[in-house]
């Protein structure tokens, strides 16, 4: 039940990233489920990691490692999380960096470990372990599609994008993939989101990037408010584009490579909405005329994480009132109901605070019948907007996650 | 799909506290939906109200109203919140004041209005106002059942409690009623509830007893988190029971008239979640051990919200790494996860924040199983505790959402 165009773009290779994916039964048979990255040396390497205080084993060690040494191999799991796993689940994740390192002639260090499935259960390591080999004699330049894939949870499609731009001359590619259909509410980035340029970045630069670009993407994203103890995103620059490299924002290639980021990252972000658990409507919430852009935020989330709304949407019903009910109990200090004004899409529902005088439900029954909406409100105090994607809930949403286990 | 035993009791009448219903054709036919307390001059009378910036205009002027008079009648309609309605919504309620006002012969400002159902459709006001003389004619002191019945919208029975004390050879009767199933997180009251006692207890010391008895009872409840734009919940004492009027907390009553009314109004805000759309198992979210009531709440709530635990609920699957991750997300600063245990029931799920070793998911699946399950969090950083109630989430929660309206 995707909403909208999910289709991977052809997925262009990026020089000095290699892909090896393999089988190694973590949780299901007849799964390519353990992939492996092999970024070129002189790679740089960014990553954001979620804020959930229960961060998984991996994310605690993916986090040290990259402030010690510099990643040449990322290695993914899918099946298990490695999260609420105690110390035993961070012995299994540094097994599997070390595992990975002796096949590869790196440190463990060197290593960067993500994994995602269920929380709670012991990872299978002896098998992970088993699987690596299998994964180094895969790699290749050309399995951008494949890892999309190999990294699925509940995802019903992978989720890739790629494109190329030009630069004074430079042509950089981009390419990255993403994963997630529950339990999303990042809050730092995504489940997990992998992206590569062969443009040549200085790390400093490449961290800076990677905020920007995930603060206006990932982070803006909720399926059901439920920020994952998994959640990570890693951005690498090999640099084999060429040329010398961008260390600061006033590189005149900054810009552009910015906004392409900024493209690749929203259409990664937004794809996992498009696939979220259940989802049969793609729902923009844009909040206008705010004093700053935390209440922009506030009201945003407000709207999407209703459960209320969320339903009402599902039964393409324009309950208006329930985005009334929402902005007002965002929290929001000295909002004057008064000022503020609601549409779905083009037809204004609200003005000034109640039902808009030439509404009808005529109206908005033909908006709720679209399978992308933008919900935009504006509060008439300032002059700050935000934005957040979100999706309905249905029964399947219920459906998927009353039987993920079994 | 109610869960336990939400029967009423034997509903007692309270002398000073007459109650009368009619049939108002708001929205549904066939159906009691108005409602009329008369109260007994010198009767005093505690309200709190919804905190939602979007609140109804009925709450506005009760609250208006509250400020500047003894309130001597209270109207109560069901199948339209007047919210969301503007300034001609505060006409229509103003309009309902000033007609029971003129056929009972009290100032317009002596009525305190309550709406609720369906947010910004404008009330039929006539048509409320045309049913009102058959609810003065109806006026009897054995009609808490009526009532209970009459504030009725998707809640599947009616909501009552009653009980008589005797302190210092005084009997003192307690009675009251609640609504609500849906649009349920009061953070200041239920959507609405109406408790009425004989005692004779001074204004200031009712007003402080409510907001007491508040806090511990309908601001511990959510049912999906969306604060309703109507919320309101009354206490009045007409003091018919005779004696000296209570004071002070220093009255050696007052103790015994605080607990009663904590068991009152528990169990009005319980039998709330009880009968939570759809609701197929009611959950004691407890947490303990913390710094402060304030993250115990905040924890407790990012529990009772989470989406994927109370749909693991419905499933009867005890997926406690969704209840880890809920704690970590909730935003508490410093949480030490190792030090986490969590419980169903009398079982250990999670020990020192990994699962505990002795857990079996048999024992899991046997607590799950119940209709009637406490989650139990310690966090073993102080002393304090909260708990929160709430229910879970089915497919008919999102059937009755999405069919609300139509």
């Amino acid at each position: 039940m995707a909403v909208g165009d999910l289709s991977m773009p052809e997925m262009l290779p990026i020089r000095g990233i290699k892909i090896g994916i393999s089988e190694a039964y973590i949780r299901y048979k007849n799964r390519r489920d353990l992939v492996v990255f092999e970024l070129a040396e002189d790679s740089t390497v960014a990553a954001v990691f979620t804020k959930n205080a229960f961060c998984a084993a991996p994310v605690q060690l993916a986090r040290h490692h990259l402030q010690v040494a510099a990643p040449r191999y990322l290695v993914i799991n899918t099946g298990n999380a490695n999260a609420g796993t105690g110390l035993r689940g961070l012995e299994t994740t540094a097994e599997t960096c070390q595992a990975l390192a002796q096949l590869t002639g790196v440190q463990a260090s060197q290593v960067l470990p993500f994994s995602t499935g269920v929380i709670g259960e012991q990872l299978p390591v002896d098998r992970l372990i088993a699987g690596l080999p299998a994964a180094l004699k895969d790699l290749s330049i050309d399995a951008w599609r494949d890892a999309g894939a190999g990294i699925m949870t509940t995802d019903t499609l992978p989720k890739g994008a790629s494109e190329v731009i030009e630069v004074e001359g430079q042509r950089y590619t981009l390419t990255g993939i993403s994963k997630g259909a529950g339990m999303i509410r990042p809050n730092m980035a995504t489940m997990l989101g992998f992206v590569a340029t062969d443009a040549p970045i200085a790390k400093p630069l490449l961290e800076q990037l990677l905020k920007a670009v995930v603060e206006q993407s990932f982070n803006r994203i909720t399926i059901d408010g439920d920020t994952s103890t998994n959640d990570a995103c890693v951005l690498v620059a090999t640099g084999k584009a060429g040329g010398t490299v961008i260390e600061t924002a006033q590189d005149s290639r900054y810009e552009a490579l910015l906004a392409a980021l900024q493209r690749v990252f929203t259409r990664l972000a937004q794809l996992i909405v498009r696939d979220g658990e259940g989802a049969t409507k793609f729902i923009t919430v844009r909040v206008e005329q705010g004093q700053n852009t935390q209440e922009c935020c506030d009201i945003a989330y407000s709207v999407a994480h209703s459960p209320l709304i969320k339903t009402a949407f599902f039964a393409s019903d324009p309950n208006w009132g329930r985005i009334l009910a929402a902005v007002g109990k965002a929290g929001v200090a000295e909002l004057d109901v008064s000022k503020i004004q609601v549409w779905l899409d083009d037809v204004q529902i609200c003005r000034d605070g109640g039902a808009a005088p030439d509404y009808t439900e005529a109206q908005g029954a033909r908006v709720m019948q679209q399978e992308e909406i933008t919900i935009r409100i504006a509060l008439g105090r300032g002059e700050a907007s935000d934005t957040v994607w979100t999706c309905d809930l249905s029964y399947d949403y219920v459906k998927i996650n009353a039987d993920y286990r079994s």
